[in-house]
């Protein structure tokens, strides 16, 4: 199927990537042009701007965050330009639910259809198309698009008709992962204020909740690999914010995602914004008077 | 290997019969003496004090609180007093650091061995001999030990000589549980109040952590089954405050502990103390508002 | 000195009627017209629109919350339109940081100048001319109006040119107010079900803070005089929302507000969103088990 | 009247020193001995046992913790050793909840009369004789005392016959103290990021609220006067632990509570144990990325 792919970065490029190589021809857009041309070599039609994407009448946008989302989709040659009537959008990103409805209703007022459908996993799992898909959206755009939104995960999960329900569900599973990170953050420093190596606790954590996630992550805070980041710290307080915003909406409290937020802050005040969002198990560590 | 058992409560009770079943002839001691007969049964020897449980030199203890342990180990016909030089106790009960540590020393004084060798898993677990166990204590004691402690478990890591840091990790590992379900409580909460069913999103968090304790725990606060309890709400408040009183000595602050334990306490105060202690979820969903 | 005055609510119309009896001819706007009116009766000029109100070179507003700030300023017809060149607007209502920012901003590119007063205070302090003003903006606007800031209140404080200073000041203030209505919630909830009445305890509170704050809000929570509310919850549930903002802007942590946001969050969901926000203490009781 | 009294500490001794200028005769113990023989130097007789002071019938402790409170009053020659059927014991100390009511019931089956009377004030005021004292016990030993408990201070609450209630009261004060301290932290950090004097807000605070409890500390907390410490840290910080102590057994979460314990333990982990207690507000600076 013909479609056009807005966003290139950490996690779009390999999501289109793997689109054109299951036999989807692509029409591309970036903002950084040459990220665009890059995947010209493996086949992509380049487009000019994002509403020069949607002329086959589906297209996929993943983007950072809310604010590039609007600009793609309301901004001039945006989306909604763009796409012809009956034409569909599935937006990949993470973005605030509040924005999502925004989006959902715009093209709803002009006959075309919105299918939020954000993924859960890292850039490594995006390019062995390892992703877990939640999709809401119309049934009948849903059905149309079906085998695009398989193609690019390992598990594609339809929740119903309301789209920004999916954006919630995703907030939801990254306040999840964060509470494990802060988890992770003050038992460790206990831990070793105790003089229990971390690595000797991930055994026992290992063989419990027998989870890759647990695993993976536990891994990285026990040996403070936060740099290269795989998501970074403020991306994750960004979405903790988003998952705010939605609890606040819903007449919701959530503690322990203010808590988390506190603690992104501060590391966000003490230059670990670029680390990995693990970092704020670094965050607990000081606090207990650690080093590091 | 002949040794005495001490403590045949829901998790004591199938862990001294797997003891039984290996082939390890057992003197067993039980405040309420009727469940030291039920053992008889199947070819336990009673005994009518915790110091006459001693007497092969070898006794395990699988008590419910501080409050026990103290007893059986410091009072009249105590182990201290029945245990023989060199004689070792493994102590199996999630105690407090402190305890362990005082315990420890009494032990030593005497010329006496001490392992913590605290216990992840419900009784269903205990029942299967699919427990972990985390030991900890002079190596001389663990050596000679190896098989008793391997025969109640799936899994023995032995993580050094100094005991009460078993007791440490024990704590650290039943806080990440605790975190879990506060995070299944809060996200469960915005959730429900967005018109998204906690089986949906359950799906997701299978998919994506892969973890059976994700899946169990998940599914009894999506279908609220806190009654019967696995584990008592008032034990879990039990456990968190041990943590925090371990990070309090160490000078670590554990926030989200602190967290937990607050809303574990609204908990008992609104009645819920010998639900199972997911219930902590009910109590997010309570403060957002909904009926149960 | 002949000015215009925005906003004629529960504070906007005593201080209003304040400036009036000081000497200052008034032009009043007014969203709903009926209130302006009011006022005509004791002088004032009615005008149709912000902009018609900003004739005089000097125009105040009082306004509940940053949507209708923007509407008033931004509008047509509005402020930014109306005020002559080397005009002043003197914003007293308590809005974010980043929209005074905004504000401040749009009148300087357009030679206007700006000031941020914003008040501490109720509608009976309003009423008596005994508010607080924090001001802060161009040093040469602040001396031309200095008589009509000094009028509304018993304190008025010029803190610097940044104008959105005076708007972190105001929000500091609210969450220092906030934290007290919290910590009278949360010591209650243990006084009473430790069999002390409020009444006994407050004694104590008033002789060692000698604080006519504390005995006022105190009072309040002790006899759970919520309705009618002095200042509705959901408005300071707004205010600490906004010091959160703030706090997120300037990456500095804020646990506390947190905290107080989760429990007044809370009380919307039960239902209390239009009681005092000191009701923030019912919702203490509640999680407490106490049955108000 | 002649009475013993029993620490002479930094509060004690001018406590002391007042009773004897108000005439009334004193027997005085204290553990170092030192600090005894000062006071003999205005006319006090030295003890060599708390059970010695305790000879004329009524004895007044005041002591730093718990444990000092346990070896005198339970202690060999303590006081429910020394103190004559039908005598009094009169608690200033600042001590858990549950150990004033198991000191209450020791002297209640001996035919004695217990009085918790914590008071409210720091060394200065004890020696101005300015502390504000909260009491309860029997109405008959109150009636004989009251000389005695209004001497010491400029208040005098009787709150009624059970003598733990106080205790409670004691706890919650200080608890009202700390939350203030923390808000303290939280805002000026947030004021210093965004470019605002702690004394500038300080002046509206001081307008505001009109507490010396507020001007005093908040004086401290912006020029960072933490040293020498009027109360130190690490007493600050047992004090939030015994109030939550007491909201355990009461079952009335208290989370504010709970997060200020954590940063005053934070405040131990970076070494300001010896710090004044409104050092806590460093701990919020730090977490904000400033330096001090």
């Amino acid at each position: 199927m013909e479609m056009g792919f807005i966003g290139l970065g950490a996690m779009g490029d390999p999501m289109a990537r793997n689109l054109i190589k299951a036999g989807h021809p692509l029409m591309v857009y970036n903002r950084t042009r040459s990220r665009a041309q890059a995947l010209a070599a493996v086949g992509a039609t380049v487009s000019e701007t994002p509403a020069a994407a949607c002329t086959a009448g589906v297209v996929a946008t993943m983007l950072a965050e809310d604010a590039a989302v609007e600009a793609v989709v309301f901004g001039e040659h945006g989306i909604l330009a763009g796409l012809p009537r009956g034409g569909v959008h599935i937006s990949h990103s993470t973005i605030s639910v509040s924005l999502s409805r925004r989006v959902a209703e715009a093209h709803r007022e002009r006959g075309q259809f919105y299918i939020a459908a954000p993924v859960f996993g890292r850039p490594d799992a995006a390019h062995a198309a390892r992703l877990i898909v939640v999709a809401a959206g119309p049934a009948e755009a849903v059905a149309r698009c079906r085998a695009v939104l398989e193609v690019i995960g390992r598990k594609l999960l339809v929740i119903g008709e309301d789209a920004p329900a999916a954006n919630t569900v995703k907030l939801s599973g990254n306040f999840l992962i964060a509470s494990m990170l802060e988890a992770f953050g003050e038992s460790f420093a206990l831990l070793r204020k105790s003089g229990v190596e971390p690595a000797t606790f991930m055994e026992i954590v290992s063989a419990f909740f027998q989870s890759p996630v647990y695993d993976n992550y536990g891994k990285i805070v026990a040996e403070q690999r936060y740099d290269p980041a795989g998501f970074k710290l403020r991306l994750g307080l960004k979405d903790v914010r988003l998952v705010l915003a939605a609890a606040d909406d819903a007449a919701a409290p959530m503690p322990m995602a203010g808590l988390v937020r506190d603690n992104l802050v501060s590391g966000i005040a003490q230059g670990f914004g670029d680390l990995d969002w693990s970092a704020v198990a670094r965050v607990a560590a000081l606090k207990a008077g650690l080093k590091s």
